[in-house]
């Protein structure tokens, strides 16, 4: 199977070199950008082009790894190709293409992606989907090259996925660092929390995380709330997290 | 060593199952409940009470593992010992055994534990603090027994460790309840989830959370908030949940 890049961001990167070590050929790298077009181009040791038009067209798959707001742009003035398109967001529907290309589809692996952290696909659930039956069995046995857990998903389903991993994900990294500003601010050393993330993490593999919930908010201790609040009284912002994060837990659990 | 428990909730178990296996003795078990204490000491095959005035009073250790809200109560009732009074609490400050006792201290171990999951105090970070330098040297050999990494923590900073904790680890917690309310809402199963959790409390190993954040909020990617929002639009909490957090995110990483 011969794969375009289309995106040379983390994503674009990491995709381009599990297509080279399952032995797929990358045949050619498109950005925008040029100087990005070039790194992961001289990465990959493959041609790289910021010209739309220089796509090669004999390719079987167009992988479209770039941000969801520029998807629509750039496939609005794709060549014609006979290929496969297909995108690998979370949040943007397949009929993308509708209208632009006759075959297309996604390929959704739920992880979050760090320049400078490599992560591998095997572990990562994929999530696929196709706008016919042959493709999405062809992408099926594509994705499963790479993972173990490939599922088929709609487009509905996986936007719903996709904000519940922005909660599990973007926003609990989030709670990590207004961690580190408070150990920060009192000379502690952030390390000190690795174990007691480590198991908050651990946990959910084994009992539903409302079942694993501890603190102050599940057993309505408004002593210590208010303590907490009170310790906050010069982040405003942190004091309105702390107490709408505590109310929801109060709510949620008693119910 | 001998060791009397003052509790028999889950901190209570974990500690006097951790005594026991170091080759401590726990002489009893006091608690308020006796169903607790009953079931704590048969656990433990070592007497109970729920009698204060039967408290033993040759013990060298009195290990305080009850809620923050009895620890006073507790202390103010209890009868005239010489060993040493410890509380293993993150938030209540040494002082509350002032006046009560001439020996005191804290042993605060940095986790999260739940009634039905073992958790070993060997990889978690244990805070010390006592009244006078002899005791301080006893309880942080006596903390070296279960874990390596013993550290000296005045009551100021332990509280504001466990602000920084309730944040990493609480409030983490109920932001999987929310994915999993999200995912069961569409008739999805949790468990794609676990691999992006895992990865996300990994990488905060390698780099601080700051770097390491991702998603539509750091990326300010108006769109797709507003289309998340849009989502939570029957679920006025989440969504105000979201606005916060995301707020939060773009203000903290643009500074």
């Amino acid at each position: 199977m011969e794969v375009v890049l289309i995106g040379a961001g983390n994503v674009a990167t990491q995709w381009g070199t599990a297509f080279q070590e399952k032995g797929y050929s990358v045949m050619q790298v498109y950005s925008r950008t040029l100087d990005s077009a070039k790194a992961l181009g001289e990465k990959l040791q493959v041609p790289y082009t910021q010209q739309i038009q220089d796509v090669v067209r004999e390719a079987d798959l167009y992988l479209f790894a770039v941000k969801d707001s520029a998807l629509p742009e750039i496939v609005k003035v794709f060549p014609p190709v006979e290929g496969l398109a297909a995108h690998t967001s979370g949040s943007v529907p397949m009929d993308v293409f509708a209208g632009y290309f006759d075959r297309y589809g996604v390929i959704y692996p739920l992880q979050t992606f760090s320049k400078t952290r490599a992560v591998s696909f095997e572990n990562i659930p994929i999530f696929i989907e196709a706008n016919n039956r042959d493709d999405e069995n062809q992408v099926e046995k594509m994705a499963s090259t790479f993972s173990d857990q490939v599922i088929r998903l709609s487009s509905e389903k996986r936007r719903q996925l996709h904000l519940a991993a922005v909660f599990a994900c973007n926003f609990t990294n989030y709670l990590y660092t207004v961690a580190a500003r408070i150990l920060e601010e009192h000379d502690l050393p952030f390390d000190v929390l690795i174990p007691l993330i480590r198991e908050t993490a651990a946990k959910v593999e084994e009992m539903p995380p409302i079942l694993a919930q501890t603190g102050p908010a599940v057993r309505n201790d408004k002593n210590m709330i208010d303590k907490h609040l009170e310790m906050l009284r010069d982040y405003p912002d942190r004091q309105e997290l702390y107490r709408i994060l505590s109310e929801s837990i109060y709510k949620e659990t008693i119910l």
